[in-house]
C-alpha cells in the first residue's frame, strides 16, 4: 500500500485526497496534514471584511470531511521536508511518504515593503480567515469616521482579484451607506494597466475596468511601486503621498518555509506537465505552490495568479498521475489549465473564462452583470456542499 | 430696519435680494448696485455668439423687475469697499450697510496671455453680452470665408463649460451649412484632459469626451499652456503653431477690483459655511466671487467652475443666514453646494449632476440626449419667466 | 484622331481607357500597355492569401475585354518615358502619344527595410497576386506548424489596409480551426496609433481599433520603426526581437521606374485638380502613381493611402479633362476624391466613408458589421462583372 502524505487543507490539499483515494481506494494510504483544522472556502474571504458573511459560513472541519473518506487528518505544520529521505518533518514527528503532495499554498511576503501588513505593519489584509475578520473590526471602525481609503497591490504581487473585489465591495457599501462622498478612493497597483491582472489583460479587460473605476470615481494609479507605508499613509515612488483611514494591500507571495529549498529562488515548486516536480520523481505539487512563468515583463515585476479553479484542475491531475505510477501506468497525458472565475464587483460581478491562462487563448471571455454575482453566490454554496462529500468529480 | 447692500445683478445677486425681501419684509432696506442695467441669462451666451439668439431673448430691465419687490435699484459700478466703515463706494456717493453681499462675478484675466481677449487681443470670448456680440459679427465675417477654428480654455481658466459647448455648436453648425471640411477644428485645453473641467472629471466624462471630440473630428490638444495669440495664430508651450480664422478662448478669472482688496491673492472671497466672509462678520459673498479650492493640483493650473446653479444656492443659503442674524437667530446649517448643469453640445446635449460638486461625491451623473438639449432650452424660458417675478422659492 | 496612350491596367488604366472611349469615340485612337495580360481585382488579394479565393475567381484577360471596345492592348512593360518628345518607350518600341494617362501603381519598396519581402527577404507580402500565391503557399505549410505571426507596416507604408485585413482574416481563420492558442500574434505598425490609417484616423477608428485588436488578443506595437527582419525574427528599434513562424508586412512605395524621373523625390507624379503633370500638359496621372501630401507629420514617417475607389474617380475625372482638351472645351471643374471602402475583418467588416479622404470632412462614416462583409463580397463579383463589360458609367 502507498503511503501518500499531502501538505495543505485547502483547494488543492483536498482535492488530491479525495481524488487520490477514489481512483486508488485501498491501495493508498492518504495523510492530510495542515496547520489549521479548517477548509475556508478563500474565495469568500473579502465577504468576511465586507461584514457580508460569518466564519461559520465559509469553513468546514477537515477531520469531519476527511475521515469518512478513509483520510487521515493531522492537525499540524508542516517544518520541513527530506526529500531525500522522503520524510515530511514537523515539531512532533517524522512521516515517511511513498508520494508527497504540495498544496501548501503561499507564504504571504508582508517584509517586502516596510509597513506592508496587519502584523506589525500599517495595512489590511483578506488573504487569511484571521486577516480578514481583523480587516472587518478595522472597518467598522472606519464606518464610524470615515475618510480616504487606499487599495492595491504592492510589487511582485500575483493575485490581483482580492484586491479588486475589495475595491469594488467598498464602493458599493459606501454607497449603500451613503457614505461614498466621505470617501476619497484611491487604487493603486503595480500592474502596468488595470485589467491586466498579472495575465496580460483578457480581451478588454483593460478598458472595461478603466470604465469601471472612472464610472465609480475610484482614482487609479497604476505601474506604481509602493516606497513605505508609515501610520495613515502610503508613499509611493513617483513621490505621492496618499494618507488614509484603511488602506487593503496585496502582498506578494512566496513558497512556504517547509518547502522552500525545493523551489526556484522564490520557493515556488518547478514541475513538469504531470505536476510532477522536475527533481524528485515522487514529489509532486500543485496550487498556488508552483512556479507558472509570467506571460511578460511587466515594468513593475508582477507574477501570475493561480485561482482555486486552476488548483483544483491541477490536483486532478496530480493524483491522476501519482494513481498512474503507483498502478504501474504511463503518466497521463494533460491539458493546460485554464481559469474560470467570477470577480464580485459589489453590486454585479465579472465572469472570466480563460484557457489557457496566458494568451493566446483557446478561450476568452468575459462579461459582466448582476447574474454572475448570483452564480458567485450560489457556487460558494455549492462548493462547500460538495466538499463536505468529497464529490471532487462533480463539476 | 437693517440696510443691505448688494453688489451684482447676476443669479446670486438677484436671487440674494428676492430671498431677503422674502424672508425679511420690511425689515430689511435692500439695495442693488450693478454697473449694467439687466439680467443677462448668462448660460445661453454661447447662443448669441452663433446666432441662435437674440439679446431680448435673453436679457430682463433689472429696475422693472426688483421696483415691484420694493428693492432698490443703483444703477452705478461700485468702485471700492470701505470694510471697516461698512460702506460701498461708487463715483457718485458712498453706500453706507449693516450687511453686504458681494455677488459681483469675477474680473476677466485677459492680460493673463499675450493676444488674449476682444480688446486689444486677437481672440473672442463669450462671457459677457458685449463679447457674445462682437463674437457673432465674427462668426457671420468668418462664414463668408471659413478656414482653421481654434477653441480652447488657458492656463487658469476655471470655467471651461462656454469652450466646450462653443465647439459642440460651431462644429454642429458648420455642418448644418455643409462647411465642416472646410474648417480644421482644433480644442486646445489647460485640463490634464478632455472630460476634467476643473473638477477631476465626472464618472466617464473623459472616455465620453474623447470619443465626442474623435466622432466630431476635433483636435484635442490637453494639458497645455498658451505662451501667446498673435494675429491669426496661437502659440503654443510645445513649440506647436496654429493658424486660425477665428478663435474663442476662456480666460482666467479674478475678483473685482472693487473688493480684490477682501480677498485671497487672486481676489476671491474667502467664506465660511454661510457664505460669510471670514474676517468680516457682516460681509457675505457668493458665485464666482467665493474661494473653492480646486480637488487637486493639475500640471497647467485650472481653478473649479462655479455655475448659476451652484451661485442661486449660495445666494439662497447667504440669505438666509443674513436673516437670522437679523432676526438674532444662530446661523442656520448649510450643505455644501452642488451642480446641476447642461452643457449644450450643438445637436444634443449633456447632463451632469455632481453633489457635492468635487470629489468624492454623493451623486454623480453623466448622460447625454437630444431630450437634454429641449430641456436647456425650455429652463432658459422657464427661469426668464421665474427671475422676472422674482420666485426664487420655485426649484 | 488624338494618339492616346494609357500606362497600367488596373482600375486606373482601364476606368481612363472605357471613359476616353466612351467620351471621344472615334475621335480618339487608346492603347494601353501593361507588364500583366491580366486585370486582378486587388482588393480580394488578401483572400488569395488566405486561401479564400483562386486566382480565376478574381482575375479577367485584358485582350478580351479591351479589344470589344476598340481599345488597343499591349503586352509590354513601359522601360522609360519621353516627356519632351511624348513618347513611350518598352524594350522592342517607341510609342508616340498625344497624351498620356500614367495609371501604373507603384513600385515596392522592399529595400529599405534589410530583410523585407518575398524576393531575398523573410516576409510575406499580398500586393501582386504573385505574392498573394505565395503567401498561401506559406499559409498552408504553416498550418501544419503554427507559432508566432507578426503583421504589420514598416516605416514609409502609405497603404495600411491590407495589414489590418490580414491581422483579421488569420485571427478569424485560426480560430475557425481551433488553432488560435497556438498562435500568439503581434500587429507592428508604423502609424502613431492604430486606426490612424495614414488618414489621421476616421471619427472614432482609433478607439475602435483598439477595442478590436484587444477583443481578439492581438497585440498591438504602434508608432514603431523596424530595423531589420532576419530568418524567423523582426527587430525593431525599440530593441524588441519578435520572433515568427509567419510575418507579412507592408512595403513602402514609390513610383515606378519608367516614370519615375516625372515625379517627385519618391517618384510620385505632381497633378493639378484635373490630374494634369504639373509641367507636362498632355500628361495625366491616376491612382497611386500620384502625390497627396499627408494631413500630418507622424512621429514615424507614414503615407496617405489611395484606394480603388479613389483611383477609378481619378481616372473619370482625367478622362473628362482629356476629352475637353481634345473638343477644344476648357478642364471641367473637379471635386476633391473621396474613399469609400469596405474593410474585411475575417468575421465581419468595417464601411468607411471619407469625403475628402482627408480631414476636415464633409462626410466621415464608420460601421462594423457582419452585412458589410457581406457587402464587400457582393461588390467584387458585381465589380468584376462591369469591368468585363467596360460600363464605367454604373456606380
Amino acid at each position: 500500500m502507498a503511503k501518500i502524505v499531502i501538505i495543505g487543507g485547502s483547494f488543492g490539499g483536498l482535492t488530491a485526497a479525495f481524488e487520490l483515494k477514489r481512483l486508488l481506494g485501498n491501495k493508498a494510504d492518504v495523510t492530510l496534514l495542515c496547520d489549521v483544522d479548517q477548509f475556508v472556502f478563500v474565495p469568500s474571504l473579502p465577504w468576511i471584511s465586507m461584514g457580508w458573511r460569518k466564519p461559520e459560513d465559509i469553513t468546514l472541519p477537515l477531520e469531519k470531511i476527511l475521515t469518512p473518506k478513509g483520510i487521515k487528518f493531522i492537525h499540524e505544520e508542516a517544518t520541513g521536508v527530506d526529500a531525500d529521505k522522503s520524510k515530511v518533518i514537523t515539531k512532533t514527528q517524522e512521516i515517511p511518504y511513498d508520494y508527497l503532495v504540495i498544496a501548501s499554498g503561499p507564504a504571504l511576503g508582508f517584509s517586502s515593503v516596510p509597513g506592508l501588513g496587519p502584523e506589525g505593519g500599517y495595512t489590511e489584509c483578506i488573504f487569511t480567515l484571521e486577516q480578514a475578520i481583523k480587516t472587518n473590526k478595522s472597518w467598522n471602525k472606519f464606518l464610524e469616521k470615515p475618510g480616504p481609503v487606499v487599495i492595491g497591490a504592492v510589487q511582485g504581487v500575483s493575485c490581483f482579484g482580492p484586491a479588486y473585489e475589495y475595491a469594488f465591495e467598498v464602493d458599493t457599501e459606501l454607497r449603500k451607506r451613503k457614505l461614498r462622498h466621505k470617501v476619497p478612493m484611491t487604487f493603486v497597483t503595480s500592474e502596468p494597466y488595470i485589467g491586466h491582472f498579472g495575465i496580460g489583460g483578457l480581451r478588454t479587460s483593460r478598458r472595461m475596468m478603466e470604465d469601471e473605476f472612472a464610472d465609480r470615481e475610484i482614482k487609479v494609479i497604476a505601474n506604481q511601486t509602493v516606497e513605505e507605508f508609515v501610520p495613515d499613509e502610503v508613499r509611493l515612488k513617483d513621490g505621492i503621498k496618499l494618507p488614509f483611514k484603511i488602506a487593503m494591500f496585496a502582498p506578494p507571495m512566496a513558497g512556504v518555509k517547509a518547502v522552500f529549498h525545493l523551489g526556484n529562488p522564490k520557493g515556488f515548486i518547478p514541475v513538469d506537465a504531470n505536476y510532477r516536480h522536475k527533481n524528485y520523481k515522487n514529489i509532486f505539487s500543485v496550487g498556488v505552490a508552483i512556479v507558472i512563468a509570467p506571460p511578460e515583463q511587466t515594468p513593475v515585476p508582477t507574477g501570475v495568479p493561480k485561482t482555486g479553479f486552476m488548483t483544483e484542475h491541477m490536483a486532478k491531475d496530480a493524483a491522476k498521475s501519482i494513481a498512474a505510477d503507483i498502478l504501474g501506468k504511463p503518466s497521463p497525458e494533460t491539458e493546460p489549465v485554464g481559469a474560470l472565475c467570477i470577480m464580485d464587483m459589489g453590486n454585479k460581478a465579472a465572469l472570466m473564462k480563460a484557457y489557457p491562462v496566458l494568451p493566446p487563448r483557446r478561450v476568452a471571455e468575459l462579461k459582466v452583470g448582476i447574474n454572475y454575482k448570483w452564480a458567485k453566490q450560489a457556487f460558494e454554496k455549492y462548493y462547500l456542499w460538495k466538499i463536505k462529500r468529497g464529490l471532487t468529480q462533480l463539476p
